[in-house]
């Protein structure tokens, strides 16, 4: 296969993790005889510091001429503790998402055997969980009309959604479903909110189109507790947009290991795959940041090109890498730690 | 004191649990020399059925000319696969706090010694947890408007805050961490909602009234995961409605004592006091529902009548009977266990 993939390193330790998905990628390329073309662009700080926007216009047309697009980290302390700041990293990823159409946000949460120790949570409760969130991730109030009236004094945001919003995401879901437990649980608060019902009743409606699939509905309240209680009671899970940011987060730190969490963001067309992690900026070029979550990125990047046996092939060289110890210093418990970049050398090389 | 209080039984298990906090509060009566008047009203699927309406007005004169409420649990399964329902008893829970200006909810998330092990959490994380989140109740996307529009293809609900509602909300906040550990948490998602964005430079705006008081702003997200990861760095917490009812709901069950949990919702005027739990309809006159979380809603109305001695005296009791293995089958840990009667009858003579 040939591939065209933008590269958006991003900010903070964005880059050192990019390298090393870079590395494996162009491992995989070679054992599978696929050739990648790699197209750098600018976003984030780093965009901003160079032509004022997060997510210029060039950056775009690199990733709407790509087969897919490979995702560092995005966010500068420096923009964190002004909410008035006019220009900010964030909006380049809002802009970009919108713009590529990346309406489902995928993100699984799984537990690594020898990471058990490592969640918050206790062993027991945490044992087997795999699920996977679909957050729709152009619509909703992130979205819709938002400002201020009577001078500043009332602020109002829109939560908006059609009909066909939700069907394009649920579809997903339900095709996601089929692929693993065929279990959805459709996340809403239709006790209070107009576009929840909305969803409700969308995804009530498409259930005799899968019959294999038990769905469920859930409050996001009550998903905020089970995710806690019991995150090995899910499968698939498919919400809106803001929900999804919430819920995804608290999913994240409940497996132990939050670092290697990797996800994407599909569409029409193009996927977008970057790690779940932030840009970390106290970490930049110390060569100390954990590539994982990014290399598994690229894992899921390969999947969705349909090609399973190269994401097989990234995977087991992580899982390797983990029972061997061939780890950051965030895994390795005081004890032996390698690089960013060694880590990235090992993984490559043991392709 | 002479006290006026409504009391709102509610649905499922409400009726049980609310018996045995009248119990022990005409306990507290006695020995302290004060004088309650118990004002049963109807509300939730109870009220429905009786009225057509969750919360009729006559039980809204009741609780406007008393000085609390005691409320127990609302909601019924007949209501919950049915998202299209006219009338529902969420519906007479929403009204109410709108009539009774109920704009702040205070839920304290705290640990009992004697059930850290019950928690999902590993011991170490939760040790030492106390915190309480005020979360605004009678503004944002729930009170909106909401609808539909393209014959119904199209769902929208807005969400609103103005100023004053902040303010109001907010110094409460501030007054409560300073009678507290004199930290301050704005949880917001100030980097995408404008509603956020009044509510930070409201909250800002305020700091200086209370030099003492340290402030931190974090958004819903980055909270929704340190909730799991570290409790016990929180203090006081404030926020918006649904991010209030998605994280109150998650902080609820990390200290392993959810079944325990009090609740206030506090105005102008009149406060209302019930257990966190919901009306639990599978064990309805079963007397086996733990009654403490509503014994220890009773506490917190006493002392928000001043009355901090009447509330340490429940306090204590519920301590005693925990280390006393005074409790319901869902404490015993397969031990001898108590009736819902039992526990409040321990309860009432033990004060
Ligand atoms: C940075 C922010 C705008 C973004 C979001 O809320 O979508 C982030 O939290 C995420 O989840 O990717
Ligand atoms: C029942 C529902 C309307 C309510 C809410 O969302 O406020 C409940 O979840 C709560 O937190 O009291």
């Amino acid at each position: 296969m040939k591939l065209n993939i933008a590269l958006l390193a991003g900010d903070g330790i964005g880059p050192e993790v990019i390298d090393q998905a870079v590395k494996v990628s162009d491992a995989i390329a070679k054992k599978f005889n696929h050739e990648i073309n790699w197209k750098p662009a600018l976003t984030g700080a780093a965009a901003i510091d160079a032509v004022g926007e997060p997510y210029p216009d060039e950056t775009h047309e690199i990733c709407a001429s790509s087969d897919a697009v490979l995702f560092g980290a995005i966010g500068h302390p420096r923009f964190d503790n002004d909410p008035s700041a006019k220009v900010r990293p964030e909006q380049g990823l809002l802009k970009m998402r919108k713009k590529l159409g990346l309406f489902a946000n995928v993100r699984p949460t799984f537990t690594f055997p020898s990471l058990l120790d490592k969640s918050p949570l206790k062993r027991e409760r945490i044992e087997g969980t795999d699920l996977v969130f679909l957050r729709e991730l152009t619509g909703g109030i992130y979205f819709g009309e938002k400002g201020r009236r009577d001078d500043g004094e009332t602020a109002f945001d829109n939560c908006v959604y059609t009909r066909a919003e939700v069907q394009r995401l649920a579809k997903k879901g339900f095709e996601l479903a089929m692929t693993r437990g065929k279990k959805l649980c459709c996340v809403d608060k239709a006790n209070v909110l107009e576009t929840s019902r909305l969803w409700r009743e969308t995804v009530q409606a498409m259930e005799k189109d899968y019959p294999e699939v038990e769905v469920s509905y859930e409050f996001v309240d009550a998903v905020a507790m089970r995710l806690v209680q019991w995150p090995n009671s899910y499968d698939v899970l498919i919400t809106e947009n803001l929900f999804g940011d919430i819920l995804t987060d608290e999913a994240s730190v409940i497996s132990g290991s939050m670092g290697l969490m990797p996800s994407a963001s599909l569409g029409s067309d193009i996927g977008l795959f970057e790690p779940i992690h932030g840009s970390y900026p106290q970490a930049t070029g110390l060569n100390i940041a954990n590539p994982m979550a990014t290399v598994l990125s690229a894992a899921m990047m390969f999947e969705n090109f349909g090609l399973q046996e190269e994401g097989k092939a990234i995977r087991d060289a992580v899982n390797n890498a983990l029972n061997k110890g061939i780890v950051t210093e965030d895994l390795a418990d005081g004890g032996k730690s390698y690089g960013t970049k060694e880590v990235g050398d090992w993984l490559a090389e043991n392709i």
